[in-house]
């Protein structure tokens, strides 16, 4: 027994030097985003991949593109309860944000993907997203658009470089560029004590007293440093005998593995991508910090607490870079639905 | 008799007189769009319409703005046959393009809004398009997205300047900057001979010989300038004893008073716009080509005539202005779908 047990001591004692290091360890959100070592950011890169991220025609109708759900001139979704895909077709999930995402381990909500070259190739095949009928379809398509040869073959090289493969990779080198820094938070946390209001700073502290810092930590708030596919996943809900679980339905969807268990969202520009959690059903951010106080921490929060929490979740708003928009590689006198 | 002779026999000249005129008068395209006296173009105008332009929040569902349907990014539609609104639907015509709709002296395949304003504010309420109730559903999204009011009050002035009249002069005042010079075309018109190449050289003056500019003539071949609000009109198809009348459906949809009219559309980047005419049922550019000498003029072309003209319709691809993505106002903490 005395050997069982003093491991499991031992890493009680870890879990506590880690949480309070968490509680501790307020940390600013990096400019850039590491790429991985197959698919290295280029300038290139990116503006094939922004081009690909907004281009319509790689949906079945011609009408949904990856910013359609993931609109980066907002906060990086549609602001609606669940994506709405071709056709008007709807799913169970809130699409995630696309901003910061660079910064998640894994990726949708049940993080079913290693990375965003992995993710990306998802929805354009997804019946009631892009809807297209296979990646053999999709890619005859981009190939058929004759002017996106020369920016596969800038941001590429090859002999053959218009591949689903090197689709995947320009979009992910695009969103590896869509990093939110400078929020009221990152600049007092550099040293900028005027950069929170007073509300803020006890928002703040209550972030980490009540114990959300516990799952919402590091600097996208998604969670502890994780080796990329990894996933940080949390049980949502814990607390499951409340109103709230009833109320917003939050059971209805099993996630990961069948076990309630979800990937911890970053909070960054938490106050533009209302509606929230997986299945959209809270409306305003007032009330998605009762649910989760109530659902993960088992606590009422008095009016004040949650005023000060989303005073600060406001604070994680950041700076979003400008960009120019994209002049997509257009048919020469033919359209894709003849094709 | 002679009395009524006279007139006729003067008029006759006169359109002999017209029609030679337009042969010989090759126009290049102005770089900027007159405004009307109420709607002077202002840059902050100009941001805030691209602001609503792109705003999908404008739709019933959050899913499409104006630019779903008119692609700035494409040719300024959807490379569609009929335009797809929300939930899906459909309905019978194709979206014209928004670039150069500036020099239509009317908007709408049949010419019913006189202007961009007029226009603008169609769509918006349109069941099988953006799917609003009514204009206070739309003017109350606007103002529930508080960060749009300031962006109003400078572009307009004023104690309540969050007006859907506001919205519509907006729209309108970032569509006018939506104009695209220097095609090869222009180039050649203002003495650069080595724009075009010998076959468009052929194809421009088919295009004159033909008759093709009879009606497609002014600088953005939509006609001769006319007052605003008048619209340059023609019976489509003039000719309809032939197979593509009945191949392409071409007379289902009556028009204009139900007198198969139509406005006369800008043949301004063409080869960007496929598929062609009202209905959208012709894909490619050579057989809108062969379908217009048919069905107007009555004559069948050669394989060189078309691709001499395809050649000179592709020469009117202009310079599309870079323009910055807008970011759009967002909500705080909450999202539309609950008001």
């Amino acid at each position: 027994m005395s050997k069982s047990r003093f491991p499991f001591f031992l890493s009680f004692i870890t879990l506590l030097g880690f949480s309070s290091q968490i509680f501790a360890q307020w940390e600013a959100l990096p400019e850039k985003a590491p790429a991985p070592a197959d698919n290295p950011t280029t300038a290139a890169k990116v503006e094939l991949g922004r081009s690909l991220f907004f281009d319509p025609r790689l949906s079945s109708t011609g009408t949904v593109s990856c910013n359609s759900c993931h609109n980066v001139m907002l906060g990086g979704e549609d602001n609606r309860p669940v994506a709405m895909g071709v056709h008007g077709k709807t799913g169970g999930r809130s699409a995630p944000t696309v901003w910061n995402s660079a910064f998640n381990s894994s990726q949708f909500w049940d993080g079913r993907a290693k990375s965003l070259e992995e993710q990306a190739l998802g929805p354009i095949t997804n019946p009631i997203e892009m809807g297209l009928k296979n990646h053999t379809v999709a890619i005859n398509r981009v190939r058929a658009i004759k002017a996106y040869t020369p920016m596969f073959k800038k941001a590429f090289g090859g002999k053959n470089p218009v591949t689903i493969d090197n689709v995947a990779k320009a979009i992910a080198a695009y969103e590896r560029t869509l990093i939110t820094p400078n929020s009221p938070y990152d600049r007092y946390v550099k040293g900028d004590k005027s950069a929170l209001s007073a509300q803020q700073v006890k928002g703040m502290k209550a972030f980490a007293e009540l114990g959300c810092s516990g799952c919402h930590s590091g600097p996208a708030f998604s969670g502890p440093a994780m080796a990329p596919g990894t996933g940080f996943f949390m049980k949502f809900p814990t607390y499951s005998k409340n109103e709230y679980v009833k109320k917003y339905d939050l059971m209805a969807d099993k996630g990961r593995g069948d076990k309630h268990e979800w990937k911890v969202p970053t909070l960054r520009n938490i106050a533009l991508t209302a509606p929230y959690f997986h299945n959209g059903k809270v409306d305003t951010l007032e009330e998605a910090v009762r649910v989760m106080a109530r659902t993960q921490l088992n606590k009422k929060l008095t009016h004040a607490q949650v005023e000060e929490l989303v005073a600060f979740l406001q604070a994680l708003t950041g700076e979003f870079p400008a960009q120019p928009m994209p002049r997509l590689p257009s048919t020469d006198g033919w359209t894709f639905t003849s094709k």
